[in-house]
C-alpha cells in the first residue's frame, strides 16, 4: 500500500499500516556542491522583460523575476506600471513579521496609466496542461502534490487539471482588497517568513524576489495592525522600479535560475531532503516544497 | 484504503489511488475569533524558572520559554548561564536571511561559571512516552507525524517511540560546533525564517521566543557566510539576560501558552486550515506545523 503522491508514491517509505516515513539517504550529494557543479545546460536565462529591477532610496537593490506563465494580464500591468514609472517615489509602507512586506501605491494615490487593466481576472490559478510539472517527491499538506515547473514552486491537483504557485520565501503576490477585487498589481508584496501557503489560490502570485531579500526582510516591523507602518515617516521610500528590458544592454543585470527538470535540480532535491556531510547526523528523509527553493545565479551585474 | 497519519489519517481526504487530498471546511472558525474567544482553561501559564528574558541595548525586549522536558541539561546549563549574566554584554553576531539569527558567547570569549555541564549529552530528540502527544492531522515531509504536545511543535515517531522539536519559526536552539560538541547553551540560535526543519533531531532545540521577535528577525543581515557579521562594529549589543524566577515578583512578566490538548487549540488548527472570512476564497484543507503555531499570550507586563 502506498500513500502520498502519485507518481513518486514513496513506497520504499510505507510501512505495512501505510503511513508515509522518510526513506533517508545517507550520502547524497551536498546540494551546494551540486548547484556549485550544475552543468551551464541546468540554467535557464530569465527573460530581460520578465526582470524588475527595485531601487530603493537606501541604496539597496531587489530583482524580481516575474511569471507571465501564471498570471499574465497581471505581469503585463506590472511591466506597464514600471515603465510608466508607477513606484518611482512609492515606498514600503507594511512589514508584518513572519509574513509579508508590501509597497507601491494605489488609484487612490494616482491614476492608472493607460494600458493597465482596471479589474484583471483572478489569476490565481490556471490549467495544469502545458507545464511541465514535476513532483517535490515528498507529502504536503495543502495540495494533492506539491513540485515544480519551468523553475517555479507549484502546488497542483491533477484530477482538477489545476496548477498554481506557491507562496514561498521571497515570491511576490499581488495585494488586493477583498473579492472580488484582485489587484492591478500597483501593489505587491513578498514573504518573508515561513511560507504562507494558505495564501496559495486566493491571490494573484506573479513573480520571485532573486536577490536582494535582505533589503526587504531586515526592515523594522510596522506596529499597525497586519504590519502597516503608523506614521508615513517610517515608509521606506522606493527611488524606481524599472523593467531590466528598458535598460541600456550594457546596463541590465543578469540571473539564470535552475531548470526544475533537469538532473541537477532532482540532485538538489535529494541533497536538501538528506543534509549529512560533516554537521548533519540525521538525514531527515524529506523536505518541503518551501525549503527547496529553486536555485538562482547572477550571470552579469 | 486511507494514508498519512495514524489516529488521525485523514481517511476523508484520500481519493481512490490513495493520494492525500486535502479536504476543505468552509465554515471553520477564524483561528483570530478562536483564541479570543479560548477559556481560561485552554491556556497553561509559563513557569518563571522557564522563562528567560533578553534586553537588548537598544530597548528590544525578547521572552523566551525554555522546554526542559526536551532538552533538560542544556536548559538548566541555560539557567546557570543567565544567573551568572553570562550574556550581559554579549551580542547578536550573526544573522542570516532565511535562516536564523544567533547570539551569546563562547568559551573561548569567557570561563564557563560554576554549575555549567561543560559537554552536554545530545539531547535531540527524547522517548514519546510521558509526551501527550497529538498528531497535527495533516501530512509532513519530515517525521512520521507532526504534531504537539505540552504546547510544543513536535515530529515524532510512534514506531521508534522518538519525538523531537521541530524547527519553526521563533524556536530557539543551541549553536553546537561539529559532533560530537553539543554546545553548551552559552550561543543561542532562533530561527527567522521558513522552519528549516532539516535540523530537528541533528541539534538540541531548547525553547521558543514568545514575544520581540521582530528585535531579531528585523537585525541587518550579515555578509560574510552564514550570515555572520564582518566587523564587531556591526555586534547587536545584549545588555542582559535574566530569568524571570529571578527577578522580583512585581517585575516579573507573565506568559501562557495555549493547552495543546485543548478544544479550542484543536479549533484554532482547523481554522489555520481552513481559511475563510472574508478574505480568503478557498480554504486550503490542511496546513503546515509550523503555519499553525501555538498561541501565546502576555498576562502581565
Amino acid at each position: 500500500m502506498s500513500c502520498g503522491q502519485a507518481d513518486t508514491a514513496p513506497r520504499d517509505g510505507a510501512d505495512a499500516a501505510g503511513m508515509w516515513r522518510p526513506a533517508p539517504v545517507t550520502d547524497a550529494t551536498e546540494p551546494s556542491e551540486v548547484v556549485a557543479d550544475a552543468p551551464d545546460a541546468a540554467w535557464r536565462d530569465v527573460a530581460a522583460d520578465n526582470l524588475l529591477i527595485m531601487e530603493l532610496a537606501d541604496g539597496g537593490r531587489v530583482a524580481i523575476e516575474l511569471a507571465p506563465d501564471f498570471a499574465p494580464v497581471h505581469v503585463a500591468n506590472i511591466r506597464a506600471l514600471a515603465r510608466s514609472g508607477w513606484w518611482n517615489g512609492a515606498a514600503i509602507y507594511r512589514v508584518q513579521d513572519n509574513y509579508v512586506v508590501q509597497w507601491g501605491a494605489n488609484e487612490s494615490d494616482q491614476p492608472l496609466p493607460e494600458g493597465v487593466v482596471k479589474a484583471p481576472p483572478a489569476e490565481y490559478h490556471r490549467p495544469l496542461q502545458g507545464l511541465a510539472a514535476r513532483p517535490l517527491g515528498y507529502p504536503d499538506s495543502y495540495a494533492p502534490l506539491a513540485g515544480y515547473a519551468g523553475g517555479w514552486p507549484i502546488g497542483y491537483d491533477p484530477e482538477a487539471g489545476q496548477a498554481w504557485l506557491a507562496h514561498c520565501y521571497g515570491m511576490v503576490g499581488v495585494g488586493r482588497g477583498l473579492s472580488p477585487d484582485t489587484g492591478t498589481g500597483g501593489e505587491l508584496y513578498a514573504v518573508i517568513g515561513h511560507a504562507p501557503r494558505h495564501l496559495d489560490r486566493n491571490i494573484a502570485t506573479v513573480g520571485r524576489v532573486l536577490t536582494g531579500m535582505e533589503h526587504l526582510a531586515a526592515r523594522a516591523r510596522g506596529t499597525e495592525a497586519l504590519g502597516f507602518y503608523k506614521d508615513e515617516a517610517q515608509h521606506i521610500p522606493i527611488a524606481r522600479v524599472t523593467l531590466a528590458a528598458d535598460l541600456p544592454e550594457g546596463r541590465r543585470p543578469a540571473y539564470q535560475v535552475m531548470r526544475t527538470d533537469s538532473e541537477a535540480f532532482a540532485a538538489y532535491v535529494t541533497g536538501r531532503a538528506n543534509r549529512g556531510g560533516d554537521f548533519f547526523d540525521v538525514p531527515a528523509g524529506g523536505v518541503d516544497l518551501c525549503n527547496a527553493l529553486v536555485p538562482t545565479r547572477e550571470t552579469k551585474d
